[in-house]
């Protein structure tokens, strides 16, 4: 899908020490290195539900560095939409050499699908309307820049945070918080000097919710900097309404009364595949969608390890089927 | 609660350079500098819905390294219980000080508050029974510490993961894989070998449900390693019915008139509070439970910040009320 | 409850000659004529389902009218309240006397005491807060002088039409339409205007919410028409997302902060008992609610009247019991 | 649709003085004469949900009346389907000219609306078998010829009451009611006597479930009457099981058996579009159904009125587009 | 509860010979003694759910004609109440001599406990109006007595069968049938009759919804048969509406008005517990119940035997615990 | 369907005399002699919902031994589909012939079809893969026969009971119980002892849920017997997870593992046709179903039955439509 030149994605060092590992897997490593035991086994990963797979190249820089050369992997394409219960990842390696990085492959998959299929949703939503990832500031910062990366393998045009946007090769996309509306005290003079610093390629949105309703704030901004406004922002808050669909077509109204047909309609605050389909049947002109939390905070994907195989003979623990599951979509990747 | 000597938290270089954050807030400081504005503002934050609040000594390291002297911040203390929409973090200092951080520190408090209130759930829901920690393998390496330790401050007696029983002070904890018995072909064998090679503060803690009923598995290794044995551990896959009162009744059971009363009987695989209250009403005696995502996929609970003066002047963006709130709860931790 | 010293009631002619009858009553009447056939009757008139009583007075009126002077007509009061199916009217006297008055008796009966009921549950839930019956625009203009009446006999304490205030005998009650604040350009304009023109005992409460947000306005007016300022009324349509609890307390907030405590808000729009319960459990400080359709869309309570003894005889059609049905709280009204 | 020939309407003295207005409207054009302001303004009225228009000719009355002659109306006709939120109305007109008939207006279209949709949603359920509009007796007196010609405008093929069924232009229609039966002491017996008295044009239909069950009491009224017996009406109390779609074959088969094949029934009491679906369902040989409360105890459709224009400027409220909204359904009735 | 003198049940030739039981059974004891194997075992038996015990005199008398004499049997005692999974029945016998009854003394319990278990809801459900059990037409004639008989276990005070009242010991019960009245086409003469042969000491009950309304039916009987009448039995169709609570208040008041205070109501028809609890809550003067289908129809309660001792030593099943269940209400009865 | 050669019901003594029957039906006939009443009559019966009509052979051979030579019987046939409430026998004969059997045919009528009714929709879920009565231990052994027999006519291939089996003409059907397992002490050696002692057509199919996990008991009795076990059979309990779709699969691949495909798999213990529906979605290789309580434990369908001509007159009690009820499926069968 995308080309792998250099390693996008850096393995922290207590990754690869396998300090992030669930402790049994060491004293796992620990036994079978003391029994001399180091069977070629083959392991197979599927996930829970379905979904869009993502950090699949992020385990396979992981495999790349942690296998022996006798190692071989076969796995489905970072994006790809996998099936409840297909296989997604199949290792063939010694035991001893990725017995402790189970935790870590299986958590990268879990959460970056998770996020990418929340996103995904979102988009098909949308249909032909851009859908920018919001959810920073729901999340850890140190898993900011891998979230904003789902979300873009799961469809999303761009991201808010910087990490975010540079990993996944987007520009980094916003406007401008209340806190500038609320120190330079209006959203007119908020606005001019954000146009007057930012260079030109920055898109000049305007939050037009802080401190007046959003129809006459969008028609003072709109008239403050003409042509040079590409949109507004609506957030209103719960407290206010949130925007609704009215609101939408209302504002859209005004501006083209107002002789601002230019002026794009940004909408954020509490969307979801739900709201974003209420506003798509309503017909409310949105030009894009912010989205947060329903994408940032979106259940991880567990996906589940077993082995299949010890030295060739099919096996299996208990509820499980002995032998390599057969899927022809899987492709050898190392 | 718990001394803060030295900084127990990292803060990563692109957390404090302000590259996790949402671009906007750079912008935002950006145009407050050319402008020359950099009131004192005061910022509060507060939860979406109430649960444990996590994440905030993590942040206080942060605003410790990031604002100058004459901030001040109150906040609620790590692990208190907030209810929803309560202010549990005030900030007051210049505006440009601490402008980029928004999107950090709401993330922490989100992501960890998520955490430690599932934790909470599992722990009151068991009572005396202690719970371990098993989640990491369900969400990504990076934050798997963090996590661990929210579970921990949400009240989990151990974890499984040993960056995060280490970031917790507590001691990591786990038994065996299905891989270990898997690769040696027998449980007891397996056992045997744990017993041989671990040292001894390990506890001897067998996995049952491999290959053999778990009933007949457990009188196996008792009767292999006697009183060396610690426990067992139940994780009888959904494919075999999932692990059930009974079947914890039975196996203690049959331990008991095998002569093996001290073995203790941990179960996994799929544990939640509703579960756990299962167990408790029908009197299975579990003595502790592994809980994974229930926790480790728990969602964030949404933070939110708020300005609320400026220049000592009371201000607030529609929808919210201008000045400080009340909360008497708050203490002045900077 | 209260004195009935003129006529309080107009009987229409149209109602008195039975041209607002079923016609099969006229019919019933003609052929007893015809017959010879006028036993002494008793009817017995019962609600489908309880609630406040209300029509009473104007059936009263009706009969007075109607039967000869050896009539027995026992009553409940109006405004108490009746359980379901309880014998709420008795009327004894020949049958060809008031034959023509059953739909016209169970018909004032029937709406009066739906609209007084649906007023009583918005009293009930607004405990010490007056509610306006604002529903006269729902329902034909022939009515509204009935609807209102009854809305204050369910508990009301005003009504907003000239001819229920009226009759009820309250003030009529309001403050001013959206028109006015259209047609003058300014909210302030226009409640100045107000302020100019009307006499002094007619309380100044401005409509905050036409072209600004609630709270930017209510601020506003209150600068400029201080002391003399009673109110604001908030009446935010839908499609802005209806005046909340929220908005309540920050608009009481911000007029406090402004120093102008006196000034009382008025709610509207949608309110029901339910939406009065939410803003009385979220402590919004509410000074009087307007009701609308509640009240006047409120369904009729249907009556039914049966005859339950002919010349002293009990009879009764099948499903009834024949005989007087004991009710003491019945007293002698004619 | 139909003919407006002499005015159909009268507008009550009360409603053109305004005395049945809200009094805000009344203070609202003093105002705007005390201030010398009367601008030409579009006012335009639509429904809060979809349904059958009514109400429509009175209000070109009361408008044909009030308004000045430079005033432009434009309206959708009388018994048309309307969207929901579609604009039925629009008026041009001096502001001061018709300020006080906004309640009247409003009021005449929702409660007749109301009434027009419930009766259309009867007869469309019924299909070819006849609806005749019972209702006179749950709702007040002054509103029943409304009730009735609203019924009619709706779809039903008769009404109760003499004065709706005079203004619908329908003739009223009816039957006995069980006082007839009770006072005469027989049904057969006030059949006879009904059908001794009654102008010959009158259907002699009798009422069958008085006294005794209805299958028998329908045989002894035909064999009674023979030829001259048009109907029976079943109305079986709640207490006795009400009509079911069992009791309509059943007295049918007796009937036909009997020899009276052409002998109707009857079917009231509770009568909905769900009663009558079921009816319909179960292949009863109903040949009319009498529908009281479903019809005049309905809710009344809502309507809203806007200012759109202000001396031909686009102008509106806060949630609404300034501007006149296009509708190509409405015609030029003023 | 009650003495045991003869045989009261008598075991058919065919359960003894092991033809109704599971084929498997008869090969489990065939193999058993080719194998030449027959240890003293210890089963325990147990209901899937909790209710009234049922079935156990019979299944005794089956023991006791079945066992050898060093056979142990205890049980709870006919007519207890038995909790969920409770043991029930432990027999400690050499295998090879009861192995074949497991199908017939688990379908005995079964049955019965299902039939007593619905007929002790009704009875509490009645209080102290007495039930008669009328269900014998809805099951196979061959299990007719066993179901009145544990419809008495369950409480009902008598029962329509005559094989059933017998082995009961309580008096059989019943009216009159439709077909008596339509034979004799009328109600009244059909009741004549029944008074002119039915021998004194059988109740007069007239069953009077055949032809006429049952409040008119109710006084032409009374009229008829004066003193010598002792009730009247309501039975009303569904197509009717089912005897309902203001039904019987009616005919009782008619009856009372009538003169005929003695005359009760006895209802059947679709009566469970449900409707009884309906009865009694609206004050409806029911003298007495018949149930039918409720109880004969009612699902058995699944009994299920383990081996918990071989030889006196524990063992059992995957899912159970071997060796004897405490029971302490269990009582040694063979 | 099947030949009728001699009488394949045994009807009971206590069935002939009329002893099972409602004693008012006995009295009912005892009426009509005393009146010297006897008209032919006759009688409809029809079902109270659509299912298997079963039940029918056994009621013509009790009317065949009850009705005098005038007789006329038509019905429909043992096992055909019936509508809800059509006529499914008619019996024109003199009324003291058959009064007392009303009880009877009813009786037999309701218990089978409930039971047929239940199997064939067990059979509808299964498609071609046969369904075993497996319930015969949730009835009472005096019953077990007919349900039996009444599962086979509503599609089961073959029963588990003696006595069922010979009835239906099928081969009785079962493997082994637990409790051989257990007094034999291991799986294996309980299957060779049943392979030894039983005759060469009795099918070799082993219970392999008692000791050990199914999987490896499935192969080691696979292993011990080879060509010659025909099969096995799960019937986990639900203390540990019942069958489910998973466990079938595993069992089957790990016998073609193993190389033993031939030995097919029957699955019992909570079957219905939901899960049967559930086991073929998931695509499980069910060989055979044994199904229980669903089909035994089925709620009789009440049948009903009325006169509806005395002497050729048509006639019925309320509720009814006089006359015979036109059905052209019946057919002549007496």
């Amino acid at each position: 899908m995308r080309p792998m030149a250099q390693p996008k994605f850096i393995i922290p060092a207590e990754v690869l020490s396998g300090e992030t590992a669930d402790i049994y897997f060491l004293r796992y490593v620990d036994i079978l290195r003391a029994e001399g035991v180091n069977p070629i086994v083959t392991m197979e990963v599927f996930p829970s539900r379905e979904g869009v797979l993502c950090g699949m190249e992020e385990v396979q820089e992981l495999l790349r560095q942690a296998l022996p050369p006798q190692r071989k992997v076969w796995a489905l394409a970072e994006g790809e939409w996998m099936r409840r219960k297909e296989v997604a990842l199949r290792i063939t390696a010694p035991a001893q050499s990725f017995g402790v990085y189970e935790t870590a492959y299986l958590g990268m998959l879990s959460h970056s699908s998770g996020w990418a299929t929340a996103a995904r949703e979102c988009v098909e939503a949308a249909g032909d309307i851009p859908i920018i990832s919001f959810g920073a500031r729901h999340i850890h910062p140190r898993v900011v820049a891998i979230m904003d990366y789902a979300a873009t393998v799961g469809g999303c045009a761009s991201a808010s945070s910087v990490v975010g946007a540079r990993l996944a090769g987007v520009p980094a996309s916003g406007t401008m918080p209340h806190a500038l509306v609320i120190c330079l005290g209006d959203t007119v003079r908020a606005t001019a000097a954000f146009d007057k610093h930012m260079p030109p390629e920055v898109p000049r949105i305007s939050l037009v919710d802080t401190f007046k309703d959003e129809a006459e704030e969008s028609l003072r901004v709109a008239q403050a900097l003409g042509k040079r406004l590409q949109g507004v922002r609506l957030d209103t808050p719960a407290e206010r309404g949130r925007v609704t669909p009215e609101l939408v077509k209302e504002v859209r109204a005004r501006l083209d009364q107002g002789g601002f047909p230019w002026v794009q309609i940004v909408v954020s605050g509490g969307i979801d595949p739900e709201r974003i389909r209420l506003f798509k049947e309503s017909g409310a002109p949105v030009d894009a969608y912010g989205v947060g939390s329903y994408i940032s905070g979106a259940r991880p994907i567990d996906f589940t390890a077993d082995l299949h195989e010890v030295e060739g003979r099919p096996v299996a623990k208990r509820g499980r089927i002995p032998g390599q599951t057969p899927n022809p979509r899987l492709k050898r990747v190392l």
